[in-house]
């Protein structure tokens, strides 16, 4: 016979403390399967409760697999399947996701556990960090973003909670195009593509011509991780060097007759990661090739607005009369990354089909953050924020140039000295006994740096190393760059 | 000769005025390709100003493009690319758009345009909406989610501008997990993915699968975004039709036979679009048949917490021991939709290889939202809404149900009597002269509803429509179903 209790004074209601005796019961095997429960009747009788109690205690036991009903008869215990426990976790499971995954998602895991880790990561304390494009956090406006994002859902309320416009916060799109003026870009609201960031916009881009058999050309080095997304949709990357004064333009020219690419990428403003700018004729000359082969151009204007010295050059975009640009933007590299705000502006056609892929990969971006950033942007915060930028990086720039040239040994290394942003690049002089390892070196000398072969497409002979300064101090620059020093002469003249 | 004025009362910088001075000249071709500028000594004894005044406009108007420098020969005239303006984007652009679109991406760019545009759009005042599975605004819990983002900024910091956690907000996955145990799914932390909603969920997972020839299998009807995402990644959808209790497992398993596909797609629970939830021992029997294929699971609970109603039958994750179901849920479709927060749940490894996808295609989620939804969850404001819900829905849906049976004619169409969710199924009767547009017929009588087309692979000879009720209360509900029937008795009883 079934012995169960029930408490009509506890606060668990009495049809739930029958579920879990009876759950019990069969869980201890006092209950087999296909035994037959009381009929409902039978089952409140004998503790005094209602009926309906009962059977609402026999539909959840239903519900949850412990039993079978049929019209008319009694309830039977059912050979349920057991739940899963932390236990089960332990054991690695049936499913080899490595055989599971596409050929290209395996490459670009491979491409994810070798690429240094950069974002995301808990920092080394000890470290100075030159591999990290994370923004110095000291430098964040926070008390006023905080100000206008709750503004933003106070103004707008409900509005931005529901599913957005898919291209993005309207008034945001409308006040980048407005700013893009400011760079000599003539484009009007419906020409703004509002992405996750300038990655989102890369990602977006490459999708859209992905094909099997397509190249894209690239500069080279390049940003590393569009090597891997290139990769990761079967376009395959040519190769264009990178020379002092930008991507080499007749190099440029033969790889479009020979390899016929769909995609021009290219980064001409504080190029990632040489920090290099190209000029007025470079840039004309760049379009006009491209229009020649009408060959889209992807200009990645990454750290647009951090001219902070020198005279300012126009993107390749203000030129573009015949709409072969797509221009990717960013908030991430003057404001904070982790609103993960960029933008496309591109000719209608190309952002309609960019928004066609995004509707599908992600249904609409949030409204929240964009309308803060709108606030934020709109009440003057940021350009008084772009003009604390620019003191303190001219500074800090100019603090690292200084630094290199003070304490590194030209027999050394040689750099770039960028105008603005925050890359330098190193080229290393190969020391008489290289060390096997120059990121140990490094962090045996209290210092950090990106590994240039992150950034090319084959394994370059060369050694190159990326100091970025986006995260760290005029002290913390100079402390750096001593340490950079002190692990150079070691490889150089060691004991 | 150069004639040039400066005002030294201006606000303009003196070195600007000559920057536009020449530009205006060179525009107006007053001063021609090629022409010689006075030096910069003289033309500053010219304009009794200092030379570095004329040197710094020089040099600007170098870096805009106008003039070539070289030392020591006077500033000559270039024949300057021009700027493009809105006169020029008013003629089509050079590239072709859709020439350059993969033939994937020309598919989606079809199927968005096909697809009814749903969110995002404008409403149409008059009509009752229920093609739209966007929340009711009016239920929005505004003013504690506000509270909750706020406080999270203050709390929080600088830590959430910066690049976060590639795999979402450490706090917020670790509650997920926990909550996730209140369905009987036993997972950690590190088991858990935060997703821009559950579509990217969706879109990562396939984005990992992607290889020519595979196939995927799916209900049919299935949720009208996945179709077009499948065929975007060259995924073939092996469909299997949809009884009333749930996909018909006899075909799943004549399906894996002969497709070997290496996913099957599914959503057990409230099903989009015919709001079908299937018992437990369907779950048993799907998950024993995917584990004797070792083929994973893609389990899509998107409306798991609007089990207002009936007992509640745990998710088929909750069974998972040997760790082939990716589980996807989201907070959309119990909060709102517009943080665009969703989640996947599945074995760490699996996890790790999709964080990968994300970090090449978007660095890292933004912290900010994440941590404000974490915050409204720990401070009990989320269990109180799903309390709110479900009071709410309950009568909404059951409200649905009986005006359904008192309006519309058994003749007419018949549907399903979902005991969650937001989703009514119906099946229409083909009527003596059917109208050649159902949806404009509908919309003659004020209401909509979202095509049945749209949720199958193929042209299907029957006509469906699906109701959502998610943004309408009890009166729109009723209204909206006699505006249906009115439709459907035109369509029966043609004057």
């Amino acid at each position: 016979m079934l012995l169960l209790t029930v408490d009509e004074h506890s606060a668990e209601p009495i049809y739930r403390q029958i579920v879990a005796q009876i759950r019990d019961k069969i869980a201890g095997r006092v209950l087999l399967p296909g035994e037959k429960l009381p009929s409902t009747r039978r089952l409140a009788d004998r503790l005094a409760i209602h009926r309906s109690t009962v059977a609402t205690a026999y539909q959840e036991l239903w519900a949850l697999g412990f039993v079978d009903l049929s019209p008319g008869s009694c309830p039977r215990v059912r050979d349920r399947m057991q739940m899963a426990t932390a236990a089960d976790r332990g054991e690695k499971g049936l499913i080899d996701w490595q055989a599971l995954s596409s050929p290209a998602s395996e490459n670009i895991w491979q491409a994810h556990r070798r690429i240094s880790p950069q974002a995301g990561r808990e920092d080394t304390a000890a470290l100075i960090n030159f591999a990290s494009l994370d923004m110095d956090r000291r430098l964040f406006p926070l008390e006023s973003f905080r100000a206008c994002l709750d503004r933003a859902v106070k103004n707008h309320g409900e509005a931005l909670l529901g599913y957005g416009a898919r291209a993005g916060f309207g008034p945001l799109r409308e006040y980048i195009a407005r700013r893009l003026q400011g760079h000599g870009i003539s484009v009007t609201t419906d020409e703004i593509l509002i992405t996750n960031g300038s990655q989102q916009g890369l990602d977006l881009v490459f999708r859209m011509l992905a094909a099997p058999g397509r190249t894209v050309a690239i500069e080279s080095p390049t940003y590393s991780y569009v090597l891997p997304l290139l990769r990761f949709y079967g376009l395959t990357p040519v190769e264009i060097p990178v020379r002092r004064d930008g991507m080499d333009l007749d190099a440029l020219e033969a790889a479009i007759a020979r390899e016929k690419p769909v995609l021009v990428y290219t980064m001409p403003t504080f190029q990632n990661p040489t920090g290099i700018t190209t000029g007025q004729a470079h840039r004309e000359r760049l379009l006009s090739l491209c229009e020649t082969h009408r060959l889209p151009i992807l200009e990645d204007g990454f750290e647009e607005e951090m001219k902070y010295s020198g005279r300012v050059v126009l993107p390749v975009k203000s030129m573009d009369k015949r709409q072969l640009v797509i221009y990717c933007g960013t908030f991430s590299k003057v404001l904070f990354p982790g609103v993960r705000i960029g933008w496309l502006a591109a000719e209608k056609e190309c952002v309609e089909r960019l928004v066609a892929i995004h509707r599908f990969s992600e249904i609409a971006p949030s409204m929240i953050l964009q309308a803060a950033i709108h606030e934020f942007c709109q009440s003057g915060h940021y350009d008084r924020h772009i003009g604390r930028m620019h003191r303190a990086y001219r500074k800090r720039m100019q603090t690292a140039i200084r630094a290199l040239q003070r304490h590194i040994d030209p027999a050394w290394a040689e750099w770039t000295e960028p105008s603005g942003g925050f890359l330098i690049w190193l080229k290393l002089k190969q020391p008489p006994c290289p060390p096997a390892d120059w990121q140990a070196l490094l962090a045996a000398h209290g210092v950090e740096a990106a590994t240039g072969s992150d950034f090319f497409n084959w394994e370059t002979p060369e050694t190159y190393l990326r100091l970025s300064i986006s995260p760290l101090d005029e002290g913390e620059i100079t402390a750096g760059v001593q340490r950079l020093a002190a692990a150079l002469r070691q490889a150089h003249c060691p004991d």
